[in-house]
């Protein structure tokens, strides 16, 4: 569209005006997205994946899937991606599958008045958590048009437990993302969707180019590996520092702040891609692809190779197809086959430089904005120059640059977020050359390898910024000499049994725990011992349900008529659930008796005082705990020392309590004699 | 070789001749395959893939990764597969890539004298766990030339706990050989390999039919994916009824039997194949693909699709390009594009009837045997039926019938192997045909669904028939109304933190637990507390060094000096390790006593005595526990209640003691309290 208006301007010579165009549009839509992102869903801003994957790992937060969140996302993630913007759909798509997926697991929302009742099977903790999870591998299929990508993504990338089950659920949403996709891509070939629909199932075709590769070019694909490596791990370090500097600096601003911000870098964007053009000189079309007769260069499609810009018919500016294209059709022309020596060094670094430089800028800006179209750019162009420079060695090479470009692509994704399988398999699906995956995967393997020794992937130290307590899969090192008790910092609060209101009440309202052992005494000793763990929002449905006892020893009676039904428990919506400012209770209840032992946790998982932190994490994190009760070792005094909540795992925290175990070594012995003989397998 | 010299026979019309060379060599190759099997490497036979899944869920069985039976399996292996059998060099591969893997991990043998140094940092349970999932992954890589399917094979099927640095060795290990296969075949592409160099990296190639298939297709695919499941659970079951009868029988009957068994099948297969193909009736080569001049039908390559046979020039025999073949040209006929009407529906029948029994019979007699290749013959047969039939009632059929054997092929892999995402990347490598992938997830589906409807997946049936205690990632439900205190049947046994030699020697002889706890009594409180686990191989090292103690108490000053290095207590390799019998001590040593805290696992996981079985399970399985201690709820009495092993967790055994769970009914509620409202995710 807006590239039509500024072509035709452009070819009325007054190129002024075309810019004009062409800026305001990119401007224009920019700002209707950061605007959108700011003031209705700030959580729809950036990829999303970040925050899926939080989710996916256990922590809540607010707003992220709600139907505001995902109104402002796909919204706003159009106007980011048409408005010239080096960003990407794919993350986003990740991000709005995901929203989908939990809204449906919300059984709609029951705010706006959309619920459906047979839904509320799924109103549990774990089915939400699966939803999820298809949900992102639904959107990864639909982003790449790459079913078993997505399912892979889900699997490496986002989750944090992987179940059998869950495999073949999400392996079932994308095969039914992948028959709609076919299904429509069938429909629009036929002409139903006007401009729109272009492309195949494979989005970037690089089958049919030659497969001869040989061992001499193990020294290329092992220089792309390294700089991607390189390249990529640089990428996420510089992008964390500006973004956590801009972020200090946009709080003190404010939300104008986030918007103008956007404003500029749109507006830098449009001014490097309609204006560096102009320092490439005007190439004449390469012979053996023209069609004599014809004056203009050959184009495939309306987006073709050689963009005419400013050049007379029969020349061709290269920078422009590079810059002045939507970022899929540059893509599509980077990887294309069968044009060496369509590009100048010249035009490739000046390129690469801007675009580099462009998505650290972008990603991070008040708008939805994937990081996969801007890795695949960036990679594609030194993918390309490698492949440049190669043919110059090998005269006749044996490799096409666009093969280079694909590899490229490969090695600043592995670099940067350091996914293997399902990076492969997204690639694959992409392009449809089977032949290709030997070294897709050995250029992957090296850049992660090397990127690994720098930083974290990319959506780790975005996990990290944005404070979200993650619990990796396997405990810090540190842990090992701490054991279950140091860990314990908060008071401990207990209820019996069957406790009075009045103290239930205060102590909902006087702190912010979510759960609550309770301590009974033992039948035959009169000790007291544990038993079982009660959750707030289930003490808040109890008060809420007021089905109270007149004093502490009648429960034994009451057993009967205080049978409450499962679904009341049921886990509410991203909505904030019940509060304990929503109930109101008179004095006399007040001083009434609950009757709390029913909806108990009667066999929490405990550990030992003296165990290692390290196990007690590993205890934790696989069975993805919330709450962690700690007994004390002897049986003397109270049955319960306190709960372990993710909080306490958190890294950070526990360096800031005990300093000195930071420098501690490692010692061999005590590692052996802390995980090796245990009984683990 | 073989086909060479029986052809020689049949063109100098010597029939008898010629079958009797032919199933001479067939019955030789075979024999010399299970002599080897039921002599040397008992542990060899069949597809492997269920040994090496138990080994994963931490079954260790003896032998299964010995130098002997990797010898006997890629022996066997190659005399099964030349032997005509209708068996796949695909599962031994598995086994095979396992073996070496293990073998590797053990440092090499040390019965053989084969060790390295630096290998034992390999030596425990969890490297080499890492080892042999790799094992696998490489060992389907290189069967099917499909490195990623390889991974996926290795994660979804045979692993049971699969961690991300895992994916990532697997992954690495993979694209090693994906390189080496790839540098292998251009190798061999130069002429270095004579007659086994065919083949280029794809094995069945159906790139390149027209993709263009509607919604119409639907019914077929389903069709498919139904009858693929029915045959395919069909399948498992008779299977294993075949096996546990015969087995039972062959157990009585002794080593002979074996024998008997394996050369009785060859020579019904042998009869099978060069028998039927007379009933065909020769028919004239398709005219379209005659070259004109040329007498004899057009053969892709030495072992084209159309079979002269016994036919005179210009005909061939369209039962004989199915049974007369190896079983990898038979797939390649089945598949071959552009063929319709090759086959006549009484042939594919008789074939998929053969075929389908003649399999039956094999997986399951004392050869190595693979599964996939017979379950891409059996589907493919009736893929191609299926697709005749299409024909018939669309002519001109957009479909070409190679593609309907490649989904059958789906299908029946789906119903009998029951895997998703890891068949499908396979089958895509396998043919190169990306366009393909969304039919082929949705046959891979509806096939999974209908079998899971009938019984478990082959692998697991076969796991059960060995009688392995494997541990399934989710407890069944009857464990929820049993306690963990329920499961524990056999006496407790502990040690005091310095015990006497006599009595530690006396115990070990005695039982065969392979773990015991230490009580102690508290400094200050002076009741008996758990200090920790002591495994029986610890106590073993231990003794064997005889660093023992005067008396009781004197092992306060003797710390320093009995500091043992931990690589003494690596894990050995598959060999038995020391056993008490390897240990001789005198009497005076006898008495003396053992400072065994030091070797103790001091924080093992514990859980109550009033857990349900069910939790306690999901924290065994899901930590890949070998003993669970039971401490008691109150703390009158002995600290531990009783271990808990892999045995204590199995369904039968449980079942067998409380046989009222199995017809409990599993109310709303209970599951609610157990489960739902627990602190889990």
């Amino acid at each position: 569209m807006k590239f039509l208006w500024t072509v035709k301007f452009m070819q009325s010579d007054s190129f002024v005006m075309a810019f004009v165009v062409y800026a305001g549009f990119n401007v224009t839509l920019v700002t209707v997205a950061s605007l959108l992102c700011v003031y209705i869903g700030p959580s729809a801003a950036g990829s999303g994946i970040p925050e899926v994957k939080a989710y996916l790992n256990g922590v809540d937060t607010p707003n992220i899937f709600s139907i505001k969140t995902l109104f402002v996302k796909i919204l706003g993630s159009i106007g980011s991606v048409a408005g010239g913007l080096i960003v990407g759909k794919e993350g986003p798509l990740v991000h709005v599958g995901s929203c989908i997926a939990s809204i449906l697991g919300q059984g709609g929302s029951v705010k706006h008045g959309l619920t459906c009742k047979w839904l509320r099977y799924l109103k549990n903790d774990r089915d939400r958590r699966d939803l999820v999870t298809c949900g992102a591998a639904a959107g990864v299929a639909a982003a790449f048009r790459a079913p078993v990508g997505g399912v892979l993504f889900a699997m490496e990338e986002v989750t944090s437990w992987w179940r059998g089950p869950l495999l073949w659920r999400a392996f079932f949403t994308t095969a039914v993302v992948a028959v709609v996709l076919r299904t429509g891509i069938a429909w629009c070939k036929q002409g139903h969707c006007g401009l729109a629909g272009e492309g195949g199932l494979i989005i970037f075709d690089v089958s049919g180019v030659q497969d001869n590769y040989g061992l001499n070019e193990l020294v290329p694909v092992v220089v792309l590996g390294l700089l991607g490596g390189v390249l990529g791990s640089l990428f996420n370090q510089i992008n964390a520092k500006i973004i956590m500097w801009s972020g200090g600096w946009l709080k003190k601003k404010g939300k104008f702040a986030k918007i103008a911000q956007a404003v500029i870098v749109a507006l830098i964007t449009s001014i490097c891609s309609f204006g560096l053009p102009w320092l490439a000189k005007c190439r004449p079309c390469p012979d053996h692809l023209t069609i004599p007769g014809e004056k203009s260069c050959p184009s495939y499609g309306r987006a073709g190779n050689f963009k005419n810009f400013h050049c007379p018919d029969g020349y061709y500016n290269d920078l422009a197809g590079l810059f002045f294209n939507t970022n899929e059709d540059t893509v599509r022309n980077l990887f294309s086959k069968g044009t060496n020596g369509e590009f100048e060094f010249s035009s490739l670094f000046l390129y690469l430089g801007s675009a580099y430089s462009l998505a650290l800028l972008t990603y991070g800006i008040a708008v939805p904005s994937g990081l996969f179209v801007p890795a695949i750019l960036c990679g594609a162009t030194y993918g390309r120059i490698v492949g440049m420079v190669m043919g110059m060695f090998y005269k006749n090479g044996p490799i096409d640059e666009g093969v280079y470009a694909l590899l490229g692509a490969a090695s600043f994704l592995g670099g940067s977020m350091r996914m293997t399988v399902s990076l492969c398999i997204i690639l694959l699906e992409l392009t449809n050359n089977l032949l290709l995956l030997p070294l897709i995967m050995l250029v992957l393997l090296i850049s992660k390898t090397v990127g690994d020794c720098f930083n974290d992937g990319l959506y780790s130290l975005h996990v990290h910024i944005k404070g979200i307590p993650f619990l990796e899969a396997h405990p810090p090192r540190f842990m090992s000499h701490l054991t279950a008790r140091d860990a314990i910092t908060r008071p401990l609060i207990w209820f019996s049994k069957v406790e009075r209101v009045g103290a239930i009440v205060e102590v909902l309202r006087s702190t912010n725990h979510h759960a609550f052992p309770i301590v009974d005494n033992d039948e035959q000793s009169g000790k007291p011992v544990l038993f079982g763990l009660v959750l707030r929002s289930h003490l808040l449905v109890l008060l809420k349900k007021k089905q109270f006892l007149e004093d502490r020893y009648s429960y034994a009676e009451k057993e009967q008529s205080s049978l409450v039904s499962s679904a009341e428990f049921a886990k509410p919506g991203s909505g904030k659930g019940l509060t304990i400012d929503d109930i109101e209770l008179t004095a006399v209840e007040e001083e009434m008796f609950l009757d709390i032992h029913e909806v108990a946790n009667t066999s929490p998982y405990t550990v030992v005082e003296t165990m290692s932190l390290a196990k007690a994490y590993t205890l934790f994190r696989q069975l993805g705990l919330r709450h962690l009760c700690v007994v004390p070792r002897t049986s003397e005094g109270q049955p319960i020392i306190g709960l372990l909540t993710r909080h306490d795992f958190m890294s950070n925290y526990l360096l800031n309590l005990f300093p000195h175990v930071r420098q501690n070594n490692y010692t061999k012995i005590q590692a052996f004699t802390s995980s090796a003989v245990g009984s683990r397998l």
